[in-house]
Parts: C-alpha cells; structure tokens; sequence
C-alpha cells in the first residue's frame, strides 16, 4: 500500500507515502509546464554558488553543464517525469543525480523548493505577459484597420438594445479598441511586480550562505531582488493582478463575441464569418454557427473562475509558505492559454469577418433613432430641452399609431407642432446627417471618428 | 493553414476550419471522460430504433454489436481519440464507421449531439453521485467512531479562536458528523434532477421519427424522460446543484482542516498525524508538515471557482443550445475527483490521527473556561445572569492582574464577592464537572453525546 | 473619543470602544430585519425558562409581557434602535430593561447571543422560503396561461442564437416552466435544513440549565432541535443552500429576460412590453426601453456575489463562532428582497405583455429552418442520416447563392438530388407541419405541449 | 396602484409606471452618496453651455447659482430625495427646477443621464482612491514604526504552520509592509483610467451641440476627456481595477488577521490587543475576543463579492449603455467605505496592540527551528546539502523519542553522527544567531531589516 519513501525530504520520516496520497499532493502534471524556467533558475544559482565559492567552481561546472544537458533534452521533448518525484523541482533534481551523481545535490545549497517555484512562477508569467501583450497589440491593429475601413459605415447605436441614434461602424469598433488598450496598460503594469526574483529567499528566512541574489536576478533578467524574504516565498500578487486582468479583458472579449453573435442572426445579418470561425451542426444541415463568438463568451467563466478561486486559497493564509499556494498554477496555466488562444481566434474572426454594410445603414432608415435629432433641433432654436424632449415623444407615438417615421411626418403637421421647425428638418433626420453632425471631441462624427484612429495609429 | 473538412457536419461548409482555432473549439481532450456513458447512451438508442422499426433490426443489432465492441476495447484501454474529430460524439462516430462502415451513419438518427452530451453528463454524474455519497458514509463512519472512543476526552471549546468552555472532544467532532450528514442529503436531493434521460430531446424541439423515449430512459436506468425538449439540451441546473453542494462540502473539510493544521502545530501539539499524511521539507529537516490538510483546504478555493465558472457561463445565455455550454464539462469532471479524493484523504487522516488526549484536557486547566460555570453558579442562586456575568467579569480581571485562576481564588474573597458562593464552587470550576453538567439536549454533556453518537450510529 | 462602556459584556474591560470602532463592528444598521424574528424567539425563551422554573411564573410573565409589548410597539414602528447597543439582541435587551427593570436581565439565562442570532436567522429564512416558493407558484401560473395562449403560437427555435428549428412558443415557455419547478423544489428542501431550532445551543457547549429545547422550538413552530451545539451556533448551511438556489433562480431569470431584451429589440419585435415595464431615455424622446428586465439580469451579479461572499467568508473558519460569521446577514436580506421583487416584476411583465405572433411566425418562412425537415425525410426514406445531411447541406449552400430557400426549389432539382424525393416535400417542409410533426415526447409537437400543460396545471 | 406619470422622460408613455415597479428600477436609495459629485459635474456643465453660447449667459448664470444653492443645501444636510424621481439626476433636476423654473430644462441640453452618471462616477472614485492610498501610508508608516522597535524580537518563523526557522519579528511585519505598498501602488495606477471625463459623450454618440469637452474636463479637474463616446459611456473598467485591487488589500489584511487572532490566542500569547480593539461575550464572562480582526477576516468575503458581483454584470454586455449597469453602484460604494474602515481600524489595532515579545523568543528555544542550521553547518563544511538534510532529519527524529532538542545533544553524540561537527554548534543552534547570521539580501539578519526599514522610511 505505501511505496518505498524514495523522496529527498524523507529523513524525518518512518512511514512511506500511500501512492494515492502521494498523487494527491504531487503537481508534476500539471507543474511540468514550469521546467524551462526551472532549469533557467538552477542554471543562474549554480552560476552563483561557484562564483562566490558556496561550492567549488568545478562542482558548479558540472551541474551547469548538466543543467544545459537536461534544458537541451526538455526541448528536444526527451525528458520524462515521475510523479512519485512529486514535482517538478523533485524531478529535476533526480534527473541531475542520474546524469552527474551525487554532486548535484549540492545545487539545493542556500534554496528551497520555496522560492525555487516562486522563481519559476515569475519567469513564467513574465513571458506570457509580454506574449498576451503583443497579441492585445495584434487585435488592436486589426480594429483600427477595420474602423479605417467603415468610418463611413452607418449602423443603429443602441442604448438597452434599442435603437438609439444612428453611429458610424468604425466608431463602434474604436470603443473596442480603447478597451483593449486598457487591457494592454494593465498587464505592462502587471509586469511591475512579476519582474522580481524572490531567488535567494530560501525557505522563508533568507541563508545563512553568502548569496548574491543582484547576480541571479540578473543572470535571470528580472529588474531586481524581492526586497523581503518572507514576502518573496508568499507573495503571489502578481498572479492576482494577472487573473484580475485576464478577467476584465475576457469581459471585454465577452462583450464583443454577444454583439457578434447577435450581428450574425437572421435578425440583425450585419456581419457573415469565415467559415473558418464556424460550425455546422450535426442534425440540422443549414447552420452556420459562431461557435467561436460563443465559446470566447463562455470562456469568461473559466477565467473569472480562476480569480476567484485563488482569492479564495489566499484568504486568511498565514505566512509564510502554506501547501494551498500550490493551487496556484492550475488557474495561471489555463489562464495564460485561454486568453492567448482567445485572443488570436478574435483577431482572426474580425479580419476575415465580412460586413454586410448596406444592410446595417438600411436598420437605421426605418426606425425612430433620429428622434434626437429632433429635440436638438428644437432646443437649438432655443426651446428648453425638456419641452423639446416632451414634444417629440409625443410625436413618436403619434407615428407608432399612424405606422410612420419622423421623416414622413408632413411640414403641415411638423408646423402645427411647432413654428420653429422649418424645410430643413428633412435634412436633419437623415442618418447621414445625424452621424455627421455629431462634432463633439470623441463622438461619432466622421471627422472624429478619423481622428481617433489617426491616435490609434500614432500609438500603435 | 486549414485542415481538409472531413468533419460530419462539413456540408455547408466550403472551408475548412484553421487547427488551431479547431482545437480551441474541440473538447475530446476532456470529454473522453464520457466515453463509457456515450457508448451506453448510443447502445440504448440503437436499440430503441430497431425496435421502433425506425431503422431495421439488422442495422439496429450491427450498430449494437459495433458499440459494445468498441465498449470493451474502451474498458481495455484500447481506444485512440483524435482532436481532428472534435468531441467524444463525432471520435465515436468514426470509430463505428470504421468497424461498421456507412451503416454506423444510422445511428445518429432522431438524435443531435445537443441531447446526446446533455444524456452522458446525467449519466456521468449520477454515477458519480453515488460515489460521492458512499464515500461521505465512509467519513461519517469514521467520525462517529473516533467521538465515540473520545466521549470523554476535553479539550476547549473555542469562539473567537479563544478558549469559551470546555467541551467533549466527541461533541467536537459530532458537529462535524453533522455537517457531512446534511452534506450527504444534498447529494441525495441532486440525483432527483439529475436522474432524468433528455435523449430524444434531438437539437432542441423532440424530433418526427416515432421513438420511444420512455424505453430508452429505462435502457439507461434513469428515472424518467424530461417533459420539455428545449429544457432538456438547454438545462445544466443538475450540475450546478452538484457544483453548490460540493462548494459547500469542500466549506466544511476547509474548516476541519484548518483546526487539524493548528492541532498539528507546535502551539497546541493536540494531534499528531501519521507519516503517510504528512510531508517533509526540502531545506528544514525537522519539518513534518500537514500538507495533506493544507492541500484540501486549498482545494476549496478550485471548487468554489468551478461553481462560479459555470453560474458566469450560465447567466442571460438564449435558449436552447449555445456552444458556451461546453464550458460546463472540465469544472464538472474536476469537482468530482477533487471531492471523492479529498473525502478518501480526509477520512484516511481522521483515522490514522493519534490524539494527544492528556495536552488537549490540560490545556483546559490553566485558562479562564470556566468563567462561565461561576456566572451561572451565581445566576442559579438567583442573581440576574446579567449582574452575575458582571461580577465574574471584574474577578476575571483581578485574577489576570495576579497570575491566577477562578479555582485559585480563596472562598474568602469568593465570599466578599458574594455570600451566594459556597466550598462546592471548586468543584463546579473543574473542567469535568463544567462538561458534564451541560445536560440540555445536544449540549456537550458526555450522557448527550453518547445519544448522539447512538442516534448516528442508527442512521449509518 | 471613547464613549463611556455601557455595554452589557463590559466587565472584563477597562477602555470603552472608540465610537468608530463601535461602528464597524455595530449589525444593529441591517440586523433589525431579525427584530420580530427576536421578540418570538424570547417569548418563547422566557415561557420556556418559567414554565420549567429557572427562573420565577413571576418573572417570566412579567418578561413576556414586556416583550409582547415591545413586539406591538414594533409592530406599529414605534421602536427606536440605537448603534451604541451594537446588534438586535443587545437593543431588544435595552428597551426591555427600561421597560421592565433588571428583571430583564433574567431572559439571558441559559442562552447567548450565538444561539439567539442563529434562531433568528432560522425563524427569517423559515418566513422567506414560504414567501419565494409562493412567488415562483404565481410566475409558474402565469408561464402556464401564457403557453396554453400559444400552443399554436410558431416561432423561430434557435440554437446559438441561429434559426434551427419551427417550435411552438408554448413550448418554449413551457422550458421555463420546468426550470422555474425546479427552482421551487429547491427551495422546499431548502426547509429541511432551516426548519430547526439552535436556541439552548447556548455559547457552544449548551447549558447546565434544566432547559427544554423541544419546547422551545415547538413554540417557535419549528419541526425539531439541532443535535448538537457547536453545529447549531456554526452553522450556516441553510443560508448558503438559500443563496444557491437564489443564485440558479436569478441564472433562469436572466436567461429569460435576455431574450425578452432581444424580442423587443427592432430587429426582432416579438413583444411588446406593457409601459409599466418600460422607461424612456432624458435624451432620446422615442426610446421605450425594457429596463426591467435588463435589471433583473443585472441584478444575477449581486445575488450570485452574495453566494460567494457567504462561501468566502466561511472557508476555513474554526469552530465554533466567529465574528466573521456575522457577514451571514446583509448577503441573506439582499438576496431575499432581491428575488422576491424580481419575481413579481418577472411575472407582471409576462402577463402585460403584447405578443406579436404573426410577426413570430412569418419570420420561420424566410429561413433554413426547415433543413432538418428535408434531412428526416431522406432519412425516414432510409438514406443513412449522415448522407441525407451532407446533402442538405449541399443544397442550403445552393439556395444561398441563388437567394431562395429550400420551400422555393423546383421539384425537378429535387428529384436530381434525390430520387426519393416527392411532391409531399413542399407540405413537409412548411412550419406548422413541422412543428405538428415533432410528436416524441416532450418534443414541440401541438398536442405534445398541450400534454405538458395538463401535467402542469395539475401539479399547480 | 400607478403614480400619476411626472417623469420627465414621460412624453412617450401613456401609462405610468406601478409604484413598486418604480421602486424596483430607482437608486435614489444610494446614488445619494453621488449628489456632492453630480452638482459638480453639473456646474462645469453649465458653466461651459453658457462659455459656447449653446444656451445664454444669463441662463447659466442662473442654472449655476441655483446648482450652488444646492450645494450649500445639501452640505449643512438639508436636501431631501424622493424615490418617484427615480435616481439623482432626476431629484437634482427637480429641486433645480422648483428653485428657478423652466430654465433649470436647459441644463441638460448636451448632455444625458448615461455621460452624468459616469462623469459622477469618476469624481466619487477619484476622491475614494486619494483618501484609500493615505489611509495606506498611515497603515504602512505604523508596520514600519512597529519593525523598527522589533527588529531584535525573535519569533518563530512559519510554513505550513510549522515552526521553520526563527526570525525577526521586524522582519515579519516588514513583509506586509512590502504587501500593502504593492497595495498602493495598485491604486495610484487604477487613477489613470479614473481620471477621465465621460461628460459630453451624451446617451452614446457625442452630441450635434459645440460643446467643449475639454473645458468641462478641466473644470472638474480630470486629466483629459474619454477619446469614444460610447466607451465613455459603458466603461466600468475602473471600478472593476478598483474592486480587484480592494480583493488583494483585504485578502492582505485577512491573512494579517488571521495571524493576530492567532497570536491573541491561549496557545500562543504572541500579542494582547487593546481594549479598544477588543470586545467581551453575553455569556462567558472572560472572554476578550479580537472582534475587529475576525470583521475584517470576514469583511473580505464581501469586498471578493463585489468584484465577482460586477464582472457578472458585465460579462456580454452589447453596447452602449444597458440599465444592468446601474448594479455598479452599491458594490463600488460598499467597498470604498469597507476598505477605509478597515484600513483605520487595522492601524489602530496595529498601534496600540502590546507584543509579548518574551513569549515570542522563548518559544523559539523548546522546537527544532535550528534544524537547518545544523543542515547548513554541514553543507558549508563541506557535505552535500541532501545528505547533510538526510543526517539532520534522522537526528531530529531520535531526539523527538528521546523528548531532547537539538541543543541538548551532546558533542560525543555529534561527533558519532559527523566529524564536521565541532563545539561551535552549539552557539550556531542558538535562534539570535541562527536569525543574525541570515545576512542574505532580504534575509532575516538583524542588518538586512534595519536596511528594509531605512529604504521603507524613505520611500514614504
């Protein structure tokens, strides 16, 4: 029932592990994503530990020069696990034993598995950082391109999934663009407290042994040391900041894919996808689904999930080093892959979107969103805007009884109404017209909706 | 770039779907987990529409053969899934084409894979209910059996994390006793929803081909066919129900574990577990560290997030099928090996624990819990509890100012303080005495908690 | 800066409470919900302590005679509660001493404000679960009426929000009907849990009293006590059952009224919702927007956060109570308000609401909808499924490019398609045929949701 | 039942809305807390409409001076709310309007609720963040006062809850020094997405009006306008940031929590906290518990909530604004005054909490926290570290049978185990030498905190 107690810590102990326990509490499965950065880190401290004479420059050749062996076989996808080593530091170190002896053990001199895997986790999430950021950059620059393209493109605004007022399709398509560059700001802020090494922190108190950890920090790229070991081995806030960010961009994503969704209906038929991001279906012959709008929608969960879940572990942890912090990579792995993928397939979904233009400006010819334009038209002569507003939602419902539009309302009537109104009101309720006149710094005018791509180039 | 379109639902399609954007959309790397309950739920079917005459006998009894050929080389670990066959439904279908040929297209008549996927969730968790229930008797079990051997073991009874009164150590663990009894009514109540079959359900709205529902519900050993169709592709409520009930379960190992940490620890020393739940360190070699405990109560924090994930997922979703309910499956098949194997750890730590019955009864001797003993000594001659309760208060204090306890306090001063006290107040301030006493029902009176003990004993 | 220490527990102190610190930890703010929930809870106390001769007939008449008072001074709002007494408990304690003098300091014997908070929350949730399952029974009346108006009513059914399927829009509501019932078994097991009687748990450990905790609970018109004291001042199962089933109500709620957003939206115009429900814009005169259904939806984000937060709170707490236990409260009142608003707004907004069937309809005879119609015809004629929708899809492709659908090709393409195909196509292929057609059980079939009525009318 | 229909957006609707209905749509109830912000924004509004001549000089100065009255009204608390004007807009308009007259409708020509609740919204949490990062500083000022007076005090330092290795309580606390400044820093970014100004973006589209954005921006001192109208409107991105950055402040202050309402426990006696910051039980006399560290325990489970509560309500919200918004006010307010109390009260408790730093020391002399330097003695002579860990665990173990510590083992028995081992052990094995010699950068050594403390002095 228990196997033979193999395991490097296993002095103290008596009594071997159960193998099921054992697998309970073993990580290499999912922790093996970890072992380049595992190997970089032991390479850096080895590095270290010769060149301040913790251990003598030839042992520490040796395990170097093992290390790389080992970096070398990890690409090549030689190297294989155990999970009766337990984790990915368990293993690595048994690999090294294999390969260079006993004198690998000497490379646990002045660490602990503590801040090993604390090391490992900021090299990880370090790199995907940088990589989520250039593909945010991506998306960015497919929005800008497609917002060039349909500043002209009229569409229904919507307020509570009403027609609103009539907007420009590029407009739409920039208030994507800024969420995403937000998105884009939090995580290079996230990089503020990932680009720190906690190497040296040991297992909670700092060594004894004369480290340099300015040399490993260093030899790693990170910007400098953790300042506090204690902190350094449980400190895992920049996860929380990149669980936190990846939630608010999923949203964002969310957001996006329900419009898409919506657009690709038989009611709306505003937008078709490449059949590269759809399905069929398995009964029904004739769907066309935006399975991956959707999938991206759903997507949120599993990421918001993982945020709260590791709220949930941190709270109430006492320092410093509790085994619950191990329930930390799971969420990180899957979130750093679901926002990375999701983000390409929206990138790839946007640019080989085709917009069915004519159609989305016809919505706006045949609805009431240009009543607006008639309340400012009154209060621009000067009739306090609340009367003016008073004034044309009777007027709509006169027209919902009659089944007409403000602009089939005849002058005789619109007189009747009031004598400020003129000819010119035609002109007025035109989408064209509405959408152009929106001058105002940021809003759907043409001239600002290119300004604010002209920003967004200039940013990019 | 893109795959040739050998899907099965490829003939609307003129492009075939970039791999990367199709394994962003597969699910057969985790859904293959229903491998087993898909082969059933198609072994049912099959038999319905021969039976039905809706195909023939003949196909009807080559489709079975094939399906349960196919089950046996599953169960032999013989079955290969591919990504490029997107879910466990398409990777079956295949393989029955394989064995078969065309014939195996028969199959999935009057059938859609919406309410084939909703059909092996049911099954998967009805079995895995039933797990989850057995193993939550194991605990119980165990519980009652380790209160019952500590009926008369004191230790203190804490509120705010400060010693209140002493209590029986059995008591303590009878209240777990409780919470996983309401936890093993919860899992019970979810079978009632989720023993039903949506099969016949097809893509949302039932189908023309004359099947019987009612016969294939009862091939499976469910209790009865859904009554709508959209509900029954579109309804996931049975997995959330589990996901609450296991977020609550894991709320209750969360706090069991968090006192057997502290019960470990060198400030109370009132347990110590066996090796086999128990780990070392990699730097501290006199460490023996109650991972296991800690790696449950960590557990929660996944658990609750699976929960969350699926009610995100769920939330303002259109009926009936959307493609974000794919999403339901992971957090589903997640929960439930984390909660079988944390009731397995769990049980086995209880029961390979030794408890340090001398430390926990002493510890209850040099403390003020049986502040409460002299109040209501006080009360039970007739002062108002409230003035009582203010009396003891004061000494309490005095008694903190000398380095005292209530039982050192002289009957002298006792009697300046009240001429209600007698000599028997010495023996009203022992900790036994303070037990026993507690009388009323389900108090912790060792006479109450033996017919706790009994009352559950008769419940197991 | 300190307020003079008048509280009730104050002998073990020598500083009073900064105010604001008193604040913080004050409940007295939300905690007055509970007030006729405490009044019944002492009456029955002090009846209990009387009736068994813990304290004077005299003292316990003149106790519930003050307390009665009391209740009807509350009654008629004429009570004043004050935050320097902390919490309900110690505010009830106040004014029954100003009432009825130190005697009132009896009523305290043998409880604590652990047990008495935990009856009262019992007692609330106990009138609150009546209340919600009654609401759901009237939503669930009106979803019926509405689906027996609509049997014949034909509607686009949709998967991933595309047309797939003819169905009934009896039938759909009818899927809300069976998730609404189901919400409603919930909550009546959810009594199970709430229908006990913590009071004589006292602090934790029960009481050296002679109490009779039967009697207690029977005159509180509970079904039976908790058996164990440290489990009836710990727990919270009840309400986390409570906020759970809220949680999955809200979830259905929101899926429904999503789709009401989307029928009242131009693109769709399947209702129309009464002006009770509806709200305008300050700046857009025709705006009639569906806001309360948009704020239901939005308002599944507080009740499932109130779920976590009660989840979050309770991980890892040790027994028995804990001060964080009182973040219970304002999660429980919020959510309880919460739904049953929400389901009185939910059902008067379906019953006033304007369904615009001919508009439904029509918009199934400009689609695909019926591929599947075509696809079980080949079938039916015994084309293995998997070729007959390979060929439908083919032919969708067809009509696509030329812009006609599947009712508007000539029978001699047909017939060069498939031999199999007869002049019967063209009835096969229109809404209602294939609506009246889907006659399995629980499918869309007329007469199969009319059986889902009469099932449900008798279970009203 | 329904109240006579005075809305001003009323013009559309012929019925008026059920007064309940009303309620249920209102936030009168708390976006009171917005009305200092709303007049505000209102000013500078006003003050701009009458700059661009988009209405008269005198009418501004009208509307301006009337807004001012408000202002001064509402500061000495004699503005009164009424719920049939649905939010704060709307009651500000009518109490302008019964002020000035007719001429209070033209204040809100440009501009409508969706731009003025956002621009309200911003101005709240700006101000919030300012008073969030000084209670910061207070609170990190105070943990490095407390580092500085406990930069010799020894305890012992903990993983898994074990004793690890002893430390420098200092050093300790200066960890949540480093926590809470990684706090701060969080909010002072999160100001960068609040500081903007939405007003002018009107319902979504910009207004046809020549207003100046930038003015309006200026006037109410924020950075610079929005660049998109509609992201103007529907952003909530930075209360999301605020919400997720208040998560990891109380998860910080939870596990702070949980330490103190540890170490104010029989079993370590670390700490005894002030009266103030302590409160007493109704029932047992002694009882002194830390009631102000569990709240804020506690407290985290509604600040997660908050955020988990407005990501649901955003997750696939289509664009612009939609009425699930108005759900973003009360977790936003809820959490900016939780964390603000909880930040004063966390600080007080921390200044006036006596440290019994005796006990602490002495409880670092009867452990086998000193294991790893016996480990470490071993490895710098020489041996590699795992079998000097392996030696190290072995001895452990035969002196936990024996009841010795490592210090208690004499030189003979050393010198059998290891030839390394010399008399110096024994001065090595003391914790203020295991604690001063841990000069590794951020290590424990006395040094190293003295330097963590100077560069903290500094930075605040």
């Amino acid at each position: 029932m228990t196997t033979k107690n193999h395991k490097l810590w296993g002095g103290r102990f008596e009594a071997g592990l159960a193998q099921w326990v054992e697998e309970f509490g073993a990580s290499i499965s999912f922790d093996q994503k970890l072992a380049e950065f595992d190997l970089k880190g032991s390479i850096a401290h080895a590095s270290m530990l010769g060149k301040k004479g913790i251990i003598s420059p030839e042992d520490a050749a040796t395990i170097k020069a093992g290390l790389e062996d080992l970096l070398a076989e990890y690409k090549a996808g030689q190297l294989k696990f155990d999970v009766s080593n337990e984790d990915i530091h368990m293993n690595m170190e048994s690999l090294l034993t294999a390969k260079i002896g006993p004198v690998a053990g000497k490379l646990h001199t002045a660490r602990s598995r503590n801040d090993q895997v604390a090391t490992d986790m900021h090299l990880y999430l370090k790199a995907k950082l940088d990589e989520v950021i250039e593909k945010l950059a991506n998306l960015r620059a497919i929005l800008v391109d497609l917002a060039d393209k349909h500043v002209h493109t009229i569409m229904p605004g919507y307020t509570h999934l009403q027609h609103a007022q009539p907007i420009s399709f590029g407009h739409h398509l920039m208030a994507y663009y800024n969420m995403f560059t937000r998105d884009s700001e939090r995580f290079v802020f996230n990089l503020k407290h990932t680009d720190l090494s906690p190497l040296g922190a040991a297992a909670l108190a700092g060594t004894t042994f004369p480290i340099d950890r300015e040399m490993t920090a260093q030899l790693m790229g990170f910007a400098e040391p953790y300042s506090n070991s204690l902190d350094a081995v449980s400190d895992r806030d920049f996860i929380l900041e990149f669980l936190a960010n990846a939630s608010i961009l999923m949203m964002h994503m969310s957001r996006m894919c329900e419009e898409i969704i919506s657009w690709c209906s038989h009611e709306y038929q505003f937008v078709t996808l490449s059949d590269t991001f759809s399905t069929g279906s398995s009964i029904m012959p004739q769907k066309k689904n935006p399975d991956m709008a959707e999938l991206i929608r759903g997507k949120s969960g599993r990421v918001y999930a993982n945020l709260f879940g590791l709220l949930t572990v941190m709270k109430s942890l006492p320092l410093a080093y509790n085994k619950d912090l191990q329930e930390d990579k799971e969420g990180m792995f899957d979130t750093a892959e679901t926002i990375t993928v999701a983000l390409d397939i929206l990138t790839g979904m946007l640019s080989s979107m085709t917009v069915n233009a004519t159609h989305m400006a016809e919505s706006t010819e045949k609805d009431f969103s240009n009543a607006t334009e008639l309340a400012d038209y009154l209060a621009s002569k000067g009739l306090p805007f609340r009367q003016a507003h008073e004034i044309v939602g009777q007027l709509v419902l006169e027209c919902t009884k009659k089944g007409i539009y403000l602009q089939d309302v005849p002058l005789t009537r619109y007189q009747e109404i009031s004598n400020l109104i003129g000819q010119d009101i035609y002109e007025t309720l035109k989408s064209h017209t509405a959408v152009e006149r929106r001058r105002s710094l940021g809003g759907t005018g043409f001239e600002q909706v290119k300004w604010q791509i002209a920003e967004a180039k200039k940013a990019l």
